[in-house]
């Protein structure tokens, strides 16, 4: 099972909020994972890019929907490769009607969203994996650890913001002994081939 | 001069607050325009829509740039047809690093970017013309007429939510004194292809 993509969070009908994530490597993944004879099923947010015919694709637009479609579908996976960068704050209160402009600021409310891949990790039986990814702006490789831990990950991959929506990626693979298992650059399909080759040799026997 | 698609408004390095518009509108506005023999140009945020070959497309982000490019070039256009829906809400300090997730809920200030199709009209000379766009949840009519005033706009067109990032639209295009001269139903081509004939009749003599 392969998440992808954004996610969106409504503040009122109109507007929301998300990132950049283009689902890019989400469907290097899914044609990685497929090659190497897997069945795939992947839970997108909305994205325009094309996902491999052969995997099962369940469209989701908000962070609870995804998390609700993860849980139906992960207890028959053999594991999760949590590549979505869903939107994690969502307004405490969301508005039924197009907020109107009256010339003065606006306080938004902001509480998390559950976290899908803790979530799942959380839940993992003994045989099933989970590999999470972080994106971080400083402390980059510490941060990542302390995620790999609290949501219960095998490998964490570690990769910087000028990932989202490129062409291009350069990540680091970390295990639970906090050793870089890989180090990739290069194309999305290429960097998405290894992290699924570092995956078949460390977690699946 | 058509301003097209969304803007976003970056709260962070990852996240930001946009809305679903995709600039399928803004194409069929710059289709029709060129079919009509008009040189287009067009101000767009980031869509993945095709836009007509002829048109000279300058790809903008944020509201700000979108307005810094109007400025640019409205003083050559005969009128502006302002389609676009910019995000209209900024964070008051956009953080530098991504925001961490701390459990705790976090408050966000917002406040009004600038009104890019109000800053034209208060700029547009004698022989200039502005089409503004209005997408209203209630008191639709009302509210749309009190935009076309306050943003001096020679016409406004109001549509509902629905229309975003649809394929059909339904629109009501009001003038100055209040009265409809335009309701428009169809696939957004066809729609465009009468806001445009409107746009001859009532404001290019």
């Amino acid at each position: 099972m392969i998440t992808s993509g954004p996610t969106r969070q409504y503040i009122d009908p109109v507007r929301y909020m998300t990132n950049g994530s283009s689902g890019r490597m989400g469907a290097s993944l899914a044609t990685a994972a497929i090659a190497a004879g897997h069945d795939v099923t992947i839970i997108s947010g909305p994205v325009q890019v094309d996902y491999p015919s052969q995997a099962r694709v369940i469209p989701v637009i908000t962070t609870e929907e995804m998390l609700a479609a993860c849980e139906q579908e992960f207890p028959r996976c053999d594991g999760l490769i949590g590549v979505a960068a869903p939107c994690d704050y969502r307004p405490e209160r969301v508005e039924g009607h197009k907020i109107a402009k009256t010339g003065q600021p606006i306080t938004l409310h902001l509480i998390e969203t559950p976290d899908v891949v803790a979530t799942m990790g959380a839940k993992k039986k003994p045989e099933q994996w989970v590999v999470g990814f972080a994106l971080e702006t400083e402390d980059a490789r510490f941060r990542a650890l302390v995620k790999l831990e609290k949501k219960n990950c095998d490998l964490i991959v570690l990769n910087g913001p000028e990932a989202m929506n490129a062409m291009e990626n350069q990540v680091e693979i970390l295990d639970r002994g906090g050793e870089a298992v890989a180090i990739l650059s290069g194309p999305k399909e290429e960097v998405a081939a290894g992290i699924m080759q570092a995956i078949q040799i460390k977690l699946m026997k």
